[in-house]
């Protein structure tokens, strides 16, 4: 127990000193409840490509994940994700594609439309996210953080595949 | 007819000269038929992302289609492609996910599975591919070329795009 408390007043300190720097971080007055990462994480489309997917039902999305330097080595060499790693997922329209039906001669094509269901980050920092498993959720619906009952959703599913750091996305060789 | 003889004998001496170090490319001495990409472009996964698509029938994929640096900047400035433009398409199986399902609770979720469909890649060099719109068309499957019968439907198709430069795939923002 001396050592759980001990790292928590660590943890509970770096909060506090994060909060001071990103300014639209849940304060660390808060005690245990979950942080959310609320500031878009800079030139992530710019990022290398993890996967990718397709959501039916009432997400009906395509998606790209997309993953920072430190989040691609880490995916690459099978090594667990070290801080600073940051993973993205875009989600576009699930639309058909007439141009493209017409030159296959047949319907049979989809291709991402417009932005939807928000754009979606894990960011890893053991210590700041020590209590969602070492990583922060954010979701940005039009660059505006999504509200922390939304929030409150991620690290319950993630825990499904807790064996693979929480991460659901494979990478696609 | 005189400048446009001249511009052949340029584009045919061009094509020669990259033959010399391209050795797998076709010889210049077939004049006029098409000339394919029979190298795989270098570090093509680490490119950016341009879009993603699903394909039903017989391809059956989902794919996501990538660009290099002059292809990506073109893109988004939304200028013309400029020689030495490289726009590659991945594909991978269109794989059910029963851990995504499980966390979601209904049936859902498709992700990418094993490589599908080879890898497809267009080159942009309107000299050496002045016969087929200025681009280059290549398909490696395990790395190795498609043959050239296969490769003789990439450019009647992509003329249904001619006044998007022949390019199907638009950038998803």
């Amino acid at each position: 127990m001396m050592k759980r408390s001990a790292f928590l007043i660590v943890a509970v300190t770096l909060a506090g000193a994060v909060a001071l720097t990103a300014p639209a971080s849940r304060q660390a007055d808060q005690g245990g409840a979950p942080i959310y990462v609320k500031q878009v994480p800079h030139g992530y489309r710019d990022w290398r490509l993890v996967s990718v997917a397709r959501e039916e039902g009432t997400l009906d999305d395509i998606r790209a994940v997309l993953g920072n330097d430190e989040a691609i080595k880490a995916y690459r060499e099978g090594k667990p994700f070290p801080d600073g790693a940051i993973i993205a997922r875009l989600a576009w329209s699930y639309d058909s594609s007439e141009e493209n039906n017409r030159a296959f001669g047949r319907p049979q094509s989809f291709v991402a439309g417009t932005p939807k269901n928000g754009a979606q980050f894990m960011v890893k920092d053991s210590r700041k996210f020590a209590s969602t498993g070492g990583w922060g959720y954010a979701q940005f619906d039009d660059g505006k953080p999504a509200d922390d009952t939304v929030m409150k959703a991620c690290f319950p599913c993630h825990q499904a595949v807790k064996d693979r750091d929480y991460v659901f996305t494979r990478y696609a060789h």
